[in-house]
C-alpha cells in the first residue's frame, strides 16, 4: 500500500506520559518503526508489560538510561526526547552525532539561550545548539526548514493551546498586539510523572488554583511562537492554573477588540484560521472543551467579542500529551520525513466521554 | 449564655444544595431556630431523613410549597428563599405581607428592573420592590440600610468571589477601572440540584468549558456591587467556566496596572482590604484554592503583578454554596438582627482536603 | 493490502455512549465501513460534528430513527443495535426481514423468555426470536454458531468481566460451583447518555454506593454466561456498585476455595485462562485496574487465595463501552464475518492515564 | 452554660489528615482545649494558618515533632497520638510518664504482640503496654474500661466500617460465622499525606484497583473487634480497593444466609442494631453511600438477603478520617472524661454534596 520506507525511530524516556503516548502512537503509525526505549524504570521489560501495543512492537525490551549512547542511537532515522530539560540539554548531541535526528519534547531548545536563567532557572549548557534547532508548532509557524532540520524542538502544551487561539485572533485583525491575557488550565498529567504531595489525589481533587503565578516559562515561548507566526513582537500576560482532571488544556485567550470588529469577526477569523488545517476545527465558545480531544492530536477553536465592553476571546482546547507534546512530535517527525503531515495521527481515539 | 432572644426563621426551597446548606448552618447557629422548612421533593419528612440535623431541629416536618402562604410566613422573623428568580419574585411579596423580613438567595432583586428581560431573560413582574431590595455583600457594600431593611437581595456566587477580588485591587489604587477580565472557574452545584445531561457525570468528569460567554447574568451584578462599594461606574468582563468538582468557586481578575505599580503594592492591597474582615484571609497567589475553604464563609484572596506586561492579578476563593448563598444569607441576617456578624457561621467545617 | 471484501454496516443509536464507541472502532476498522448511522439527537449533522472521524467516514450524515426501516436497512450486512431492550426487541425483526444480519448491544435477547418479567420488568414480546439469538461472548462460550448466525445478542459489561473472572478460577478448579460473590464497579457510563439527578456530577463525585441491590439483570445472564462456557449450573451472588468516573469496570470474584488448592494455583489458573486469548492479559492482583483497560479492548486478570479462609478471589478489569459493549460487539462481527477476530481492536488507544 | 471543667488535649502530628481533621472537631467541642500541636511541617506557625479555626484555638503555635517530651506532655489530661504506627510507639509511653492519657489513631496498639510481625511487618517494641492498652470501638465493645484506661487504642477505618455491619447480621443472627467477607472501597485520604507516585491524582482519578489483596493488617483487627463485641472467634476475608474520591469508606459485606432468614429480617437487625446509637443510621440499602456522611461521625448501615441465593449483604458508610479516625477518638475521648459521648461531635457538617 504505502511504498515509502519505514523510519527506524527512538524514545528516550518511554516510561513518562509524554513517552507512552508517543509509543502507543508510534505503534499505530505506518511508516515509523520503533527500534529503540529508553527508560530506567522500564528497563528490562518489554512494551507490552506496560501499553496495549499487539505484535512485533510490543516484544521490544526496553534499556535503561545508561545505554542512552551514540552506539544504541546509531542507525535510528529519528530519536525523540521525552526527557527534563536538562538531560535533553546532554542527549541531544549525543544523538545528532550518531548521525540520528532529534525531536525534543523538553523545553531545551525552545528560547534563546539568554532566556533560560530566567524562566527555567539555569545557565545553557549547550547554547550552540539553539541557532540551528527548530522550533515548530506546524500551524503557527517554524524557526528554519523542518525538512532539513537535524534538531527539531517541539512546542510546550500550554504554548500550543495558547499560540493558536491567540494567532487566530491577531491574524483576522480582531485584537490589538498590546494587553493580550491568556488563562489557561491543564490536567495533571502536564507535571510529569512524579511523587509529589503537591500533585497526590488528595490534594488535586476538589481543588483548583493558580500556579508559578507570572512566571511560568510558556510565557517567553508563546511571544515567540507568535513572533514566527510573522506577527510584531509583542507581551502575553499567561496564567496557568491546575485542573481536577488528568489531560486537556483549555486556553482562553482575552484581546482589545479592534475598533468596529464585532462577535460575527470574531467567530469568521476562527474559522479562516482552522481552514486547510487538517487538525484544527471551530466550535462555538461554549463547545470548546476537553472531553472531545482527549486522546487525539485535535485542536477544538472558538471566539466571541463584546464590543460594548471592547473585548474579545478566543478559546482552544487539546490534549496537553497529544497535540502539546506526542502527538505534534510526530507531526513534526512527519513533516521531518517528507511524508504527509497527519500520517497515523488521525485514527487515535477519543470519542467522548 | 446568650440573652439575645432566639429568631424564628423558615426557608423554601430546602432540598436545593443552597437550601440544604442553609439548613445545616441554621441548625448550629445559636440565635436562629428554623421554624418551617419547604419543599415539595421532601414534603412529609423530617430534616433528619435528609441532612445530619441533631435533636430538635431535625424532627422539623418539610411542608410542601403549596404551603408557602401568608399563614405560613406569619410569626416568622425572616424566611430565607431559595428558590428560582421567578418563584422569589412571587413569594417575598407573600412573606413580606405576612410580617416577615425576607433574604432572597436568587438573582430576583439584584439589578434594576430594566436589566432583567437582557440578563435574566423575562420582565420583572415586581419592579416596584426593587427600590426598597437591600443588596448586601457586608465586605463591600449595601444599596441601603440593612439593619432596617425588609427585603435583602443576598449576593450571586461568582459576583461575590469576583467583586471581592477586583475591589482589593480598585481601592488599592492598583489597577483602572478599565479593562478588568475576569476569569471564574466554579463547581457543578452552582447550576442546582437538578436532572440534565450537560450536568451529568458522564459529561462533566475530565472536562473543562467555558459557558454563557459574555452573556452570564452575574456581569452587571458585579458591576452594580462595585459601585455600591464606592467605586466608580465601570465595565467588566466576566467569564465563568464548569470545574469538574462540587464546590467553590475560582476567580482570576486581570486589570491594567496603574503606573508605578509593583507586585509588593499588589500584596499589599490585599492585607489593607482583608483587615478587620472575619471572613477574609490573605494567601499567596498559587494559595488560593478552593480545598481549604469548602464548606466555610470564608474567602481567600490574593494578588500579583507584572509591571513589564503592565498587568496586575488578584485572585479571590469562596465556597459557592456558603459565601455564595447561605453563608452570606446568614451572615446577612446576622446584621439584619442586630447581631454579631459572625455569629453561626465560624465552626463551619472545611479542614482540607 | 487487504483483498477480503469490505462489509457494510449500520448503527441505530449512534449518539449514545456505545454507539459514538462503536462508531469510532468501524471507522478504524480496515474490513467494515460504516453506510447508516441513526439517532435523532444528531439527525441532519454529520459523524464529524461529533466524533473524530476522519474523511470519508466523518462525511456521514446521522438520520433520524424514524428512517430505521427496512429500506434503510437493505443492504447492510450487518446493523448493530446500540438502543434500550424495547427498542431492539422491536428493530431487530426489521432488520433481519430486510437481510441484514444483527448484533444487538441491549440485553433484548440475552435471556430466556421466561426471565424477562422479573429481571427486565416486561414480557418479551419476540418471544420466538430467542431460541435462535446466538449469545457470544468469544473467550467464555457461545449459544450457537455465530459464524452463521443472523441475530447475534452482544453480552452485557459487568456480565463480562464477572464471567470471565469467575470462569478462570472454575476452569482451573480453584473455587466450587456453590456461594460465589461477585462485587462489581462500573463507571457511570454503564448508564447510558441521559438526564438523570442520580447521575449528575454533584451526586455523584466524591460518592461511592451499591444499586439494584440483589436484582440486577447480569446475576442471571453470568449464570448463563457460565453454563455456555461449559460449567454445571450454579447461582451467584451478584452486586453492582456506582463508581466516581466515567469509563470501567472491576470485577472482584469470590469463591470457595477447593481443598488443597493455593495462592499460586490460583494465579496459574488465570495464566492458562489468558494462553491464547489476544485479549485478556494476566497481572498481579493489584495491578488489575481500569486505567490501562479503559479505551481498550484488553481484559486484565488476575487472582488470588488464603487457604487459613477457604477463599479464592479473582479480579478482571474491562472498558465498559469497550469489551463491555461496542469492542465486543466488533469482535463478534468479526467472527461472523469469519475474519481475524482482533481486526480493527488492537491499535485502539489506552496508554494510561 | 456548661460547668464541667474543660480538658486540655494535644496532637502530635497535627499537620496529617487524622490531625488536621481532629483540630477542627476540637476547636469546636465545648469540653476539649487545644493547648499542645506538634508537626515538623507546621513548626513555628499557627494552627489558624492552616485551618480555619477562629480566635483563640487558631493561635496556637505548632511545635516541631523534637518537643513531643514529657515537659511539653505535662499537664495534659489527653494527647491524641495522630503518627505512624511505630512512632506512637515510641511517644506513647513519653505522654504516659507525663501523666496524660492516651488516645493513639494508628494501629500500633491494636493488636495483640505476636501479630505484628505478620501484619505491620515489625516487631512491637512495647509489648508490655498492649495488655493494658484499651481497644474501644464504641458501638461495638472494647477491650477494658475506657473510663479509667490510661491509654486508648483508636479503632481502625475499614475495621470501623467493616466491624459495624458485619455485626448488625450476626446479633441479628442473620448470618453464619463462617465465610463473611468484606468488600470495601476508600477514598485517597486513607493512606495518609504524602508524596507517592502511586497516590498521585494522574495515577488514581479514572481508576480503581484492590491492595495489599489478603493481606491487610485490619483484618485481623476486625476479627478482633468482633469478639470483643461478644461474637465468637471467626475468620473474615477482608478486601480493600481504592476509590478515585477522597474521603469516605463503603464497606459491602457478605455472609451465608442462616436457614429461614429473609431480607426483611436482615432490614430488621440493622434497626435493632443503631437503636439507641446516636451515630448509626438505618437505611436503604442503595442509600447508604458516601456523600452524606463526609466529614461527619455517622454511619450509615443497610442490609438486606437473597434467600435463593442463601446470602445476606451488609453496607457500612463512614468518613474514614472523621468516624474512621478524628471524629472516633473524641468519641473515645468524651468516654475516658465521662461527659456525654456525642459532645461537639454531632454539629459537624457533612450536608450533601
Amino acid at each position: 500500500m504505502n511504498r515509502t520506507p519505514v523510519a527506524a525511530v527512538g524514545i528516550v524516556g518511554v516510561s513518562g506520559y509524554s513517552g507512552m503516548e508517543l509509543a502507543r502512537i508510534v505503534a499505530g503509525h505506518p511508516q515509523l518503526a520503533l527500534a529503540l526505549a529508553i527508560s530506567d524504570k522500564w528497563a528490562g521489560t518489554t512494551l507490552a508489560d506496560h501499553l496495549p501495543i499487539p505484535s512485533a512492537g510490543g516484544a521490544l525490551v526496553v534499556r535503561p538510561q545508561k545505554e542512552a549512547t551514540a552506539a544504541a542511537f546509531a542507525g535510528l532515522e529519528i530519536v525523540f526526547l521525552c526527557t527534563p530539560a536538562e538531560a535533553s540539554i546532554a542527549l541531544a548531541p549525543v544523538a545528532l552525532e550518531a548521525g540520528a535526528r532529534v525531536v525534543d519534547l523538553s523545553g531545551a531548545f525552545r528560547l534563546p539561550a539568554n532566556e533560560y536563567p530566567r524562566w527555567y532557572g539555569f545557565t545553557h549548557a549547550r547554547a550552540d545548539l539553539l541557532p540551528a534547532a527548530c522550533y515548530s508548532m506546524p500551524e503557527a509557524g517554524a524557526s528554519g526548514d523542518i525538512r532539513s532540520a537535524r534538531l527539531v524542538s517541539n512546542p510546550g502544551c500550554y504554548a500550543t493551546a495558547s499560540t493558536l487561539a491567540a494567532l487566530a485572533l491577531l491574524r483576522g485583525e480582531i485584537i490589538a498586539a498590546e494587553g493580550i491575557i491568556i488563562n489557561a488550565a491543564s490536567g495533571t498529567t502536564g507535571a510529569g510523572r512524579k511523587a509529589s504531595e503537591d500533585f497526590s489525589f488528595s490534594e488535586v481533587d476538589g481543588d483548583f488554583r493558580a500556579y508559578r503565578v507570572l512566571r511560568h516559562q510558556h510565557t517567553p515561548e508563546i511571544e515567540r511562537a507568535l513572533a514566527l507566526a510573522g506577527q510584531p513582537p509583542l507581551k502575553v500576560t499567561f496564567m496557568p492554573h491546575l485542573l481536577p482532571t488528568r489531560r486537556g488544556i483549555l486556553a482562553t485567550v482575552y484581546g482589545r477588540l479592534n475598533q468596529g470588529k464585532t462577535a460575527a469577526d470574531a467567530a469568521a477569523a476562527i474559522e479562516r484560521f482552522v481552514a486547510g488545517k487538517p487538525f484544527l476545527k471551530a466550535a462555538k465558545p461554549d463547545a470548546v472543551r476537553l472531553q472531545p480531544i482527549v486522546s487525539t492530536n485535535r485542536v477544538l477553536l472558538g471566539a466571541d467579542a463584546d464590543p460594548e465592553r471592547g473585548v474579545a476571546v478566543a478559546f482552544a482546547a487539546i490534549d496537553n500529551l497529544v497535540k502539546g507534546a506526542a502527538g505534534q512530535a510526530v507531526q513534526n517527525a512527519n513533516l521531518m520525513l517528507g511524508i504527509e503531515e497527519t500520517t497515523g495521527l488521525l485514527n487515535l481515539a477519543g470519542s467522548a466521554p
